[in-house]
């Protein structure tokens, strides 16, 4: 009989630890691929304590425990947890580490499952002096009486009129850069990478379209496979080709032995710790290093660039056809009824598989809530004059998208400091977006162009300004991103990365102006080094109502003519009667 | 009797080296302070190998030898070194460490004198696979005749006037933060963070104002200085009092013996690796950590602060006399002469106490050559219609001062195309210049701001685009630059740093535009957090037939205008008749 109530499930889990001999446990929001979207059955946070966030941990004591998240989500936690079990604290302000310092018995035996954390988060537990256990089973799922089963979604051809690149030149080339670097094997953990590598995609978890798996990567070019067989339909099966074996998740322990000896690429931050270890113990020889399918991923080749252009000219339909049905929205319409609009319009797209992410639809002071997820709960009303930010992607067969704009609801004019700082966002928006440089700069080194305008008055935004993204894959691709706490990764050619610089006031509204760019080789004749620049790839005006042209340079206004002259020449021609006036009003010259 | 001959000398190193049981040594261009200039005593590089360059190591084998250096300095060590004696690398093509693996034979005996290097650098070999031997005593100076003694000027007390704290409260501020990190000492071996922390000067070595030394800090506040006590005059002795104990340099080792049991800080990028292997070997536990001194030496006080714009106010006069002689300079002048003129300028300054670096005086092609120092043998005419480029500095007692100007020596218009690279460079000058940052900032994430007016159209320069400065000290102070390369430590209130972009086509010219700017927080009422603005302190006006106006916005333009204004109204009242008339034309609205 399942234990449904929150008490039952923490007892039930502190009887299991007693059985286990352990005097404490780890329960992080994470699956083992340590992906963003969990399948339910790895959800073990939520059935543990009740949260639902996207992001936390949870550190079971005998007679104390603690949930731990970040400051996106901690009225969240403190909403969805009972206090009379967990003390609910911020992971930054009082990490779990320090935590665990502070409460656990000298020599107490802490259990953490390796499947679920990476070797580099362990380290942060090692760094304060906490010494953890793996466990061989989680204790958790001895005692979830009900646990979902694994997802058995089928995996399916990504064909090559999207991919681009065969899987056999693929593999080659992956086989080639660890021989380059003298390794035998690689460990794949990123289900996003066995998408990339072998071409297909599947329906496992929400918003991302792989199929979950483990994939082991050898010099000679094999790849080992594991994953449940039926997932892979006989085209499937053909379509990988024989080059690749097809094995079940439980015959990876074995396939990790029969490294012994051999030297194989782990990524320390990427993979969970239960890989290094397993392969550590059959005496193989790690090699700390990243996927190795992760940078050429990353680098979309010329048929998913083109495929990129599609989808982003096709999802602008959808995002105009929206922003016109806007414009009656205030005091019609609420934040779920605007965003069940806009993936109405999205249906209507050819090749649309689904959303890319939940998208994020904000009025007034909810706009203000950078990570903010509708809710029944939270649902409010749109009204008229204020500000409406939506930010939403979609995945169709030949691309990504994900786009925010902010609308402002009217009749009223808005207030001239609102202005003020949309176009301060914007402008910062149109300083990455033209941004020429030289191969090797990376995401750190630019991220400050989109604040600029900002920061000259004092204001700023608490999030990095972009990430990348893939090609009917992940909305949030590594390795580059454009922050300053990202790693200095160069950005290359056929890398997309999103630009999306904002300002939020909290209580009152939030700004947030997105389009997706595509980084491309600049052709500067006689240049005497390399350089790459930016194509932009979404199409949708901006809401002129909120832009003060007197505060734009005349380089600056110059693109937003421009911008808004291709949105027009792109989308009008798919769009009826009031919809395509609307769009030719928005998208009229504002010089 | 000295061995007058390079190959002389370089076969008594080796009869050295044979006597001393060693198969090789490395020479690099360092004193044991790792220091940017070093007394004659140390350039044990110059004296084996004849090269002058500024950076650079020698290593000698018994039948081979080879000396490396870096992009700046190939074609000096080309001229200056005999082929027949020395392999000539580039180090970064071929760095010493390859070219050891490549020739020494397997278990050579190859040394390195643990004074000359830091524990950062010889990682450089161990990573390489090459084990290193530590001499006790260096083999050069055991067959150098005739080495120089080591210098014996006087250490100076810098008052209060221009100091601002006294070091009293500085030795408890640096105390206080070794006691919060629970280290019992630290290791200083710059001798800047020694003049800095006990307000003294002196002249050990050309450019940098400071007394060659060591000193140990404790966290009581006890400091043992290490330096010849003939060094300090009895005003000196009293001036940093009874707190700090003055040793010989030959007591050092024994002061480090007494650290037994304790925990030290030393420097692992900034000290001779000598200190750390000391302290291991006594039995002290080494903790790595930057030089105590760095960063409070780095934010300058309020009396600094000041000292440095009284300097950089006075120093402007010099530097527009200079630029107004400039006029006619082409066809009657030489670089060599230029460089003698603006010194004459400067001799006549209060405060004046020599250059802070020597003198980048270059006309036509030589201005290309970013490192240029002219020789006899480089000086060149300046001649008509063509780009001079000057980057020069002055030490004065209340302030370091830096600055480059290039200007076109008429009489015809400058072409079209160079007035708009010079007008790019421009740009990114005020950009960085006018640029407003959160705290928390470094200068990776602002150095493209320099760039980005090139990038726009391919073209780049090859060097950071700022380095920290002193206060009366190095005119090359670390911790903080603005560079991609630099390390991503906060810009603070009260830095000094250089803002200098270029543009250098090889054969042709080169453009570099330089002030110095100071870090200060920003007052905008009701910001969210701290943000940090940049007050400029460089004083003279740009060469407006440089200008192309028409590529400015109109926020450049009034910058510019506003910038020529304060030139007028700082140095305008200290010159004199046709100086005069020429500084109002010079600093005329452009616009």
């Amino acid at each position: 009989m399942p234990q449904t109530a929150p008490a039952d499930r923490l007892a039930a889990l502190r009887a299991e630890l007693v059985r286990q001999g352990l005097d404490g446990f780890l329960v992080p929001r994470a699956d083992e691929h340590l992906g963003e979207y969990v399948p339910a059955r790895a959800d073990r946070l939520r059935w543990l304590t009740g949260f639902s966030g996207s992001a936390g941990v949870a550190v079971v004591l005998a007679d104390r425990a603690a949930a731990f998240t970040d400051g996106r989500y901690v009225l969240q936690l403190a909403e969805q947890t009972d206090p009379a079990l967990w003390e609910r604290c911020h992971i930054t302000d009082q990490p779990p580490a320090d935590w665990l310092a502070q409460h656990a018995a000298a020599g107490a035996r802490i259990a953490y499952d390796p499947l679920l954390f990476s070797e580099d988060s362990l380290q942060r537990f090692a760094d304060k002096g906490i010494a953890l256990v793996a466990t061989d089973e989680n204790p958790i799922d001895a005692v979830w009486a009900d646990q979902p089963a694994a997802p058995m979604a089928p995996a399916l051809p990504h064909p090559l009129r999207f991919a681009g690149l065969d899987s056999a030149r693929k593999r080659e080339q992956v086989a080639a850069s660890l021989t380059v670097e003298k390794q035998d094997a690689a460990v794949v953990t990123d289900p996003a990478s066995i998408a990339w590598l072998l071409n297909i995609r599947g329906d496992d978890v929400p918003f991302t379209p792989f199929a979950l798996g483990f994939l082991l990567v050898h010099a000679d070019g094999r790849c080992e496979l594991f994953m449940a067989p039926e997932k892979l339909p006989p085209e499937t099966r053909a379509w990988i080709g024989n080059a690749v074996s097809v094995q079940d998740r439980a015959a990876l322990p074995g396939a990790l032995a029969r490294l012994k000896g051999k030297r194989v690429r782990v990524d320390a931050a990427g993979s969970p710790a239960w890989f290094a270890q397993q392969l550590r113990a059959a005496g193989a020889e790690i090699v700390s290093g990243m996927d190795p399918c992760i940078l050429p991923k990353a680098r979309k080749n010329e048929v998913e660039r083109q495929g990129c252009r599609d989808a982003h000219a096709r999802d602008a339909v959808a995002v105009c056809r929206f922003l016109h049905w806007m414009d009656t929205a205030a005091g019609q319409q609420t934040e779920i009824s605007a965003a069940e609009q806009l993936l109405a319009y999205r249906r209507d797209v050819e090749l649309f598989r689904g959303e890319s992410f939940p998208a994020i639809s904000g009025a007034g002071p909810n706009g203000a809530i950078i990570h903010y997820r509708v809710s029944p709960e939270t649902n409010r009303a749109i009204q008229p004059n204020e500000l409406y930010l939506i930010d939403s992607g979609a995945q169709y067969s030949d691309g990504t998208t994900d786009i925010t704009r902010t609308v402002w609801t009217g009749p009223a004019a808005p207030p001239d400091d609102l202005r003020a700082r949309v176009t301060r966002v914007l402008k910062g928006h149109i300083a990455l977006a033209t941004l020429a440089f030289p191969k090797g700069v990376a995401g750190p080194h630019i991220d400050a162009f989109a604040r600029a305008a900002l920061w000259q008055v004092g204001l700023d935004y608490d999030h990095g300004t972009g990430h990348g993204v893939g090609s009917y894959l992940s909305v949030h691709e590594g390795p580059v991103s454009i922050s300053r706490a990202a790693r200095p990764i160069p950005i290359e050619s056929g890398m997309i990365l999103s630009n999306e610089p904002g300002f939020y006031l909290p209580g009152a509204y939030g700004i947030r102006l997105e389009n997706l760019l595509l980084a491309i080789d600049a052709d500067f004749p006689g240049a005497a080094k390399p350089f790459l620049r930016f194509e932009t790839l979404t199409w949708a005006p901006f809401d002129r109502c909120l832009i003060d042209i007197t505060m734009l340079t005349r380089a600056e206004l110059a693109w937003i003519d421009a911008y808004h002259t291709k949105v027009e020449a792109i989308v009008s021609p798919h769009l009826h009667g009031v919809d395509r006036t609307w769009l030719a009003a928005s998208c009229a010259a504002l010089g």
